[in-house]
């Protein structure tokens, strides 16, 4: 079968027949499998241990590619990310595509080297998949799933039940990078190609940070709703108040920009790189040089720490200009399609 | 909050905020989840073994609901099978939505009642999901993935490379029943009501055989591509030919008129409750008898045997009228999002 024949992807390459076999067998496994090995219906995995964590997320990024990342790359990341903030070590991904029909061939090679790309430099491989196509209009381009397994840093036990007041709050660089670039882009403005994501695969500084500094309470990577839905989901399940110095909270001066033209709070826009890290306060200090020696975490900061409830939980923020506001958990419509 | 504002899903359902927090708590937690333990990013699990099975699969079909099941109902049994035919017993399911604005409240309900109903029946867990919302026009109602995390059945070590001749063919029951409710239910065909999917989840039924009859070789579900799709990769994954027996197949007279009626070859349209058995010719009798002593193996039959291939390796049908055709794999365009 000559592969030049298909230059996008028809209905029939989802339909578990030739071409079904031929897009997965010439096109996917190339691109994102270094070994021979075959990308069956069901992967057989030896796991080092049998304490592991299982997470899922579909991504619907528009548009498909954007500064910084594209679809494939952030559906690899994303999922890393989530085992890698529960304290696990990413060892296996499946991937799943849903497919619009005249998708052109080649802008689904593009994702599917990034996808490969960023496995790869991540260190956990794509061991099962699935691919379905839909009629045009049914979708829109391209869809994907991404689930993770990951093995559980043996004595690590993260969760929102450790915090304590006292607690410092360190993130590890600017927020809104993800989001901005997304919002700039599809709004054409003029300065977007000077914004860039943060996707990046965040396993390489937990791990890190984890077998470093035991105090480590909890960890949480502040995507959809961004630092203020994560703050305020630790402030309701911990019953305890926050307070964060806006002064010291990273944010890149043109994503400032982008949000105050656009009319966004940059602590409600999502990141994709970054990672919320509450730590007991004798080690904030240790776990703020790690992860600024880290390239990942050259920008962190300590932005603010747990309190005790008055009388219901809330999280504040000193603002620049000496004042105090609440900073309120997003209603969600803010940033569609984002992730 | 009021739940009686929402009778559709908003694209702020899945925006990580207030809204997906309502959708995630109120709506979909109660339904899918029987203990109150949260729909985390990422579930922590201790599994009994390390030596797993990892699957993944996105149900794109239409219509939504059909005779005998629902695309709900299909998310959980298709990858709880791709488990249960690799030797694993299923123990954990991901899942995943991608839902389009407009879509009525009262419907996802509905789904997620049929996920619930149906993990429980198959005794696994849901543990940890996603849920994103695409704009009207973007998206074709609903799209669910569902990966799962099975532990192998100790001994037990499925593989076509097992596979020898003289090997005898196992099927459960009648083939294309899923395939030609769908079709005919799209077609509007009069006998629309009499057909039915044979969606079911198999791992009851795999695990029974694989504990009692040790010289099974190969298990695998004939979904997309239906029964020749599944021969043919047994055929060219060893090298070896096949020979069924039409008299032998078991297929409903009301499915047999369906596909004759559209123009189908039954043997390639897809099943979502089958498994297909090659084991060694002395335990066939007694796999046969385990199967027909289980609900979901009552119609299985014998239809055929593995063979030494004369040049290249084929699968071949002994017709009911004295021919002998060749059964080739499907193209693809069959029957598209079947499931």
């Amino acid at each position: 079968m000559n592969s030049n024949k298909y230059d996008k992807i028809l209905l029939a390459h989802g339909g578990g027949g030739q071409l079904s076999d031929w897009l997965i067998r010439k096109i996917i496994l190339p691109k994102i499998s270094d070994s021979q090995t075959e990308l069956a219906d069901s992967a057989s995995l030896e796991l080092d241990s049998n304490d592991i964590c299982f997470t899922t997320d579909s991504y619907v990024v528009k548009p498909l590619f954007f500064n910084g990342g594209d679809i494939g790359k952030l559906a690899v990341c994303g999922t890393i990310n989530d085992l890698a903030v529960s304290g696990a070590i990413p060892v296996a991904l499946s991937l799943s595509f849903i497919i619009e029909t005249g998708l052109e061939l080649a802008t689904f090679e593009r994702i599917l080297e990034s996808i490969g790309k960023t496995a790869r430099q991540c260190n956990v491989r794509i061991v099962t998949g699935d691919t379905k196509t839909v009629e045009q209009g049914s979708a829109d381009g391209i869809f994907i799933n991404t689930a993770g397994i990951g093995c559980k840093i043996p004595g690590i036990n993260l969760g929102t039940g450790n915090i304590r007041p006292g607690d410092k709050i360190i993130i590890n660089g600017t927020i809104g990078d993800h989001g901005m670039t997304i919002m700039s882009q599809r709004q054409e403005m003029k300065f977007q190609s000077q914004l860039s994501s943060d996707c990046a695969g965040l396993s390489d500084l937990t791990v890190e940070l984890l077998k470093n500094v035991p105090s480590i309470r909890f960890m949480r990577d502040p995507t959809r709703g961004g630092l203020a839905a994560t703050l305020n989901e630790v402030a309701m399940q911990t019953r305890l108040s926050i307070t964060i110095n806006e002064d010291a909270v990273p944010v890149a001066p043109k994503v400032r920009a982008a949000a105050e033209m656009l009319g966004f709070d940059v602590l409600t826009i999502a990141n994709e790189g970054k990672v919320v890290i509450v730590v007991a306060p004798e080690n904030a200090q240790r776990c703020l040089e790690i992860c600024r020696k880290n390239s990942l975490g050259k920008e962190a900061a300590i932005i603010g720490q747990i309190e005790q409830a008055a009388d219901i939980a809330v999280v504040e923020m000193n603002t620049k200009i000496g004042g105090r506001r609440i900073v309120s958990m997003p209603y969600g419509r803010e940033l569609p399609r984002i992730c």
